[in-house]
């Protein structure tokens, strides 16, 4: 059985494992204090263009988005996100365990809008409801969409007029910036949010996220934040290198690269097949419509999961490619929609 | 310079980092619900001699901690807890920070006892102040000693005796239950406490605690309590495999055991140059008292935690050895303790 | 300028005015543990047929909302409101506060259904979501609507199908219980939910919800959880001479019927001027929705507040009754939107 | 039996009584936002000699503390008290349930000092420990002395030199402001600390107490706060007429004087009969040694709090005097330990 079931199924890219078995002996400080950590910060900065940020690598995205909420809010201050977003949904109550509300907006594809973020700003204006502070965005979205640079450029704007922080969820920021509609490049993260995180471990790492906060108030004590919600790993070195093995060329768009052009096949004979899509197939994670009997064929040989059903005879499922998924599978995957 | 400051300044053991390695491209489940997982919980509960225990990997000691506590007391239950605990003093208010009040007690030797205990209870009497709930210790504690058998019975009587939840940190239990002096197994532990773990991250593993939850109703939900703390790793597998490795064979005493003996080297050496210790030398950390002169000496060749000062000529340093500490740089110690 | 902004303008009924006069000088324990409150809760208790309740005077709704839902509920735990609840929009995010998920649900008039509570149980199946476990409903509602005893047993049956606790929120219970079309007594919510709350402070008291726990389980420790959250009164005893007063005979019961039956006055005259209602007017909240033109006239002399705009032309006001209301008053702006 | 167990056992001073009852009628605006509320804001500011102030009426000292605490601590941040102070052990864990730790000090009579400060700030180094930013003391302390303005003003220092919040617990401020030894006046708080409060709970009113913020980026969306911990009043007028009356001429200062008084008389005649005490009298609060036969005599007559042993023969008491302690209760007080 070969899983799409999502891009974290394996462990590390060979050239990561190899970095790591290399350094394996050699004494390293702790808490992300050792000089890799410091190598793979200064790589990322060369890559933002940016020198005055500050760089944690913490072990996983819910981790991250309740660190970054939790840091950067008062207890009466909430964040927005589209009803679908992973912190309004798949994230257990995480948020809310901090202490703060998540607004979650419906919106059409999973992404905010400065026209919705006006709306709900309008709604909450006295104290007995809580205070929008945040805009939370994942790139790409829970539903494979990525956001363009003018629209990232617009929530940047209504943050500015409402001072709201803009905080953005880079899971799978790699998948983002390396499909073929994309027209944002990392840098711009740097001068369009106030923080935001490139993720790893869907990308290739055996685990880490490495999380760039931007705006100058935000950055005093993170440290002690890091540590206070079990965040701050005794061997932090490990990601270290692993962000400095993926920065050091580009191997962190490389892989995210390989994952949208294994998509991109599956895509292409789903919709030649005569299939559509619940969501516009833009990166890594593809949601078809398919025959039920399809999907039960489909599913002697192939593990994903179904989304949900669409009517009597219909269900979305959902495909995942990573930096592992191999042309062969891909391409028996084809054959077996086609048969 | 060779560094005595902690027990995880390294990789992880050869055999890990090779299992690891090997099974790099193989597809598993996330979550800890994948078959290495499996695999190790089953290794893990033959050691304890115990099949109805529930074992959740967890990526780090302060994360098992604050799950642990927050996921089995209620609001206004609080857990006792040496002064010097770790949950006390070195976790950043993480305890804190899910609302529960540590009730650090001064203590001789870092030890909880009967005694101390039920002195709290006595003074916890009504509903203005918090209710004690829950017994921490940590074996080895935080100054390197360990709970005998005996005194482990005893504080399981006085948990009982009160309805108190009895937990124990293992962060460093190798180095506990392979000290030569320690007289309490493993499977002991299934039978004494209500929730403890096995560390790994300090005994050779790249990172990861198992977690073993003994007592039947605190087992309920636990998977939505990691998943909401930001605990639940999506290549779960990773620890799965390393704990795998760690308890398919004798693997996990034996690093343990390794890290002790090497410091039984130093300590006695110390000892034999006339230093006295600011605790008894009994597993992996160790506390001499030492002139300033000779740690200023010290200090070129070597890395370690100078702890605190004990009059103007002589302060306590912290020395700790690792399942890679080799005798060669340990024998290099000794000699510069003794020129 | 006469005020229909709110049930809570003016102070206390005489006959309790004159009862905490009388009582000024009797020394009473504090916190609650005193004869007056004794008494208050005896006479609830009789109200309620049953006499293994456990009955707590807090301060006001928010407050016991927040304390309720805080105390009963397990970390990863949520509650199933209307979207329109208090909870969900009015507390300033005062349950996500102590760490827990509102979970708001579009309705069409504000009152939770057994369909939508079973949707959201399906919906809500594994660990990466919160876990529903409370069902939150308010009686009357926010738009001033009430349930009828059928629907709150069909709720009761999907609680204890789905092992959910079933609270209500009787802020305005009074003007519930008091109006023509309710069916429902006093004592069916000590059947029908595991907890819920008398409203003293909008039905004639200086402050207090008398809160009335049923369920078994629940009991434990709450004061502990009131004196928490600050929630625990020196003078305990000032609520509890209050809820004697309005329990010793029908007190209670007359000031809602006043407060609904000035209601009722406005809302025949307001339908007879031809205007409609944005929702079916049943207790002392009135949802009109008049011409701009109007509502201008009318804020001249009277204090209500503009809920929303409808059109360009038209807006929904809320008028409230309460106990005070007068008659003149009522007649004033009856004529005054007659004219 | 007359009852010298706390300060909070009668209801209000009759002149607050009095204006709660003409008032009675009288339509206001709700949550505080009312002309009595504005007024009482006025009395007190000219009463401070300072116009830049906040001022809020919170229904409790146990709700002002958390209040002030959770507000302005960021999540990693803890608060200095002493380790007798109400904070740290008679609020059953309400700081802790708002996510924060409390450093409680052991002192030698329940006041901190610079150097008790100066201390735990050097030890508190760096991001594994939580981080100091406020001192919290109580004036009366918990022992009912009371600090000079030299200490004060030593703590200020301290304060400012450390970057350290100054929150004074003024629960019972009256009886501190008026007893023989005081040198502080009330404006000086308006000098000294960043926030404090001024107790009317125990000191006339029926409930309030009147908390002064000072420092200027303390004072934004404090409302939002309050509501969100339950502790915003839907008759927040009650508490504004009470402090206008309170604070329209003396009548605060007075109640608080023959509190004292009262408490003079007592002591006076203990330390005559020979009997020392566990802390110096100095306010409303006595703990005099007595012997244990003489303790259960009194008993019959008196109801006190028994705080502690002392030995087999001796225990200390807790004696408490009010506004209402009438000088014959007091004289029958003297007149059984005499005989």
């Amino acid at each position: 059985m070969y899983s799409f079931l999502n891009d974290y199924s394996e462990g590390a890219h060979p050239r990561i494992l190899k970095a790591l078995y290399q350094l394996n002996q050699e004494q390293n400080m702790g808490y992300g204090k050792d000089v890799h950590s410091d190598r793979a910060r200064a790589y990322i900065k060369k890559e933002l263009k940016k020198e005055d940020v500050d760089i944690h690598f913490i072990s996983g995205g819910t981790q991250a988005n309740l660190l970054v909420i939790s840091s950067f809010l008062r207890p009466h201050e909430c964040v927005i996100s589209a009803d679908t977003g992973h912190i309004n949904v798949h994230e257990a109550g995480a948020i809310e365990a901090t202490g703060h509300k998540v607004l979650g907006l419906p919106t059409k594809d999973g992404k905010l809008t400065p026209q919705l973020i006006s709306k709900v700003l309008r709604y909450h204006k006295d104290e007995h409801m809580v205070k929008p502070k945040m805009v939370y965005i994942s790139n790409t979205t829970e539903l494979g969409n990525i956001y363009t640079k003018a629209e990232l450029m617009a929530l940047r704007e209504v943050c500015n007029e409402n001072d709201l922080l803009f905080f953005l969820d880079g899971a799978r920021l790699g998948a983002a910036l390396t499909c073929d509609e994309n027209d944002v490049e990392m840098w711009d993260l740097a001068n369009l949010t106030d923080v935001f995180y490139i993720g790893g471990t869907k990308n290739g790492a055996l685990l880490g996220e490495a999380l760039v906060i931007i705006k100058e108030d935000l950055k005093k004590d993170f440290s002690y934040l890091i540590k206070q919600r079990g965040a701050m790993m005794a061997k932090g070195f490990l990601m270290g290198i692993q962000f400095e093995e993926l920065f050091r060329d580009d191997l962190y768009y490389k892989l995210a690269k390989h994952s949208n052009d294994m998509a991109s096949i599956l895509a292409k004979t789903i919709r030649d097949r005569g299939y559509s899509f619940y969501a516009r197939p833009e990166t890594n994670q593809l949601f078809p419509i398919l025959p039920n009997s399809l999907i039960d064929k489909l599913s002697e040989e192939f593990l994903f999961m179904i989304d949900k059903e669409v009517d009597e005879e219909h269900s979305v499922i959902r495909l995942v490619t990573s930096w592992a998924t191999s042309a062969d599978s891909v391409e028996k995957f084809c054959k077996a929609i086609s048969d």
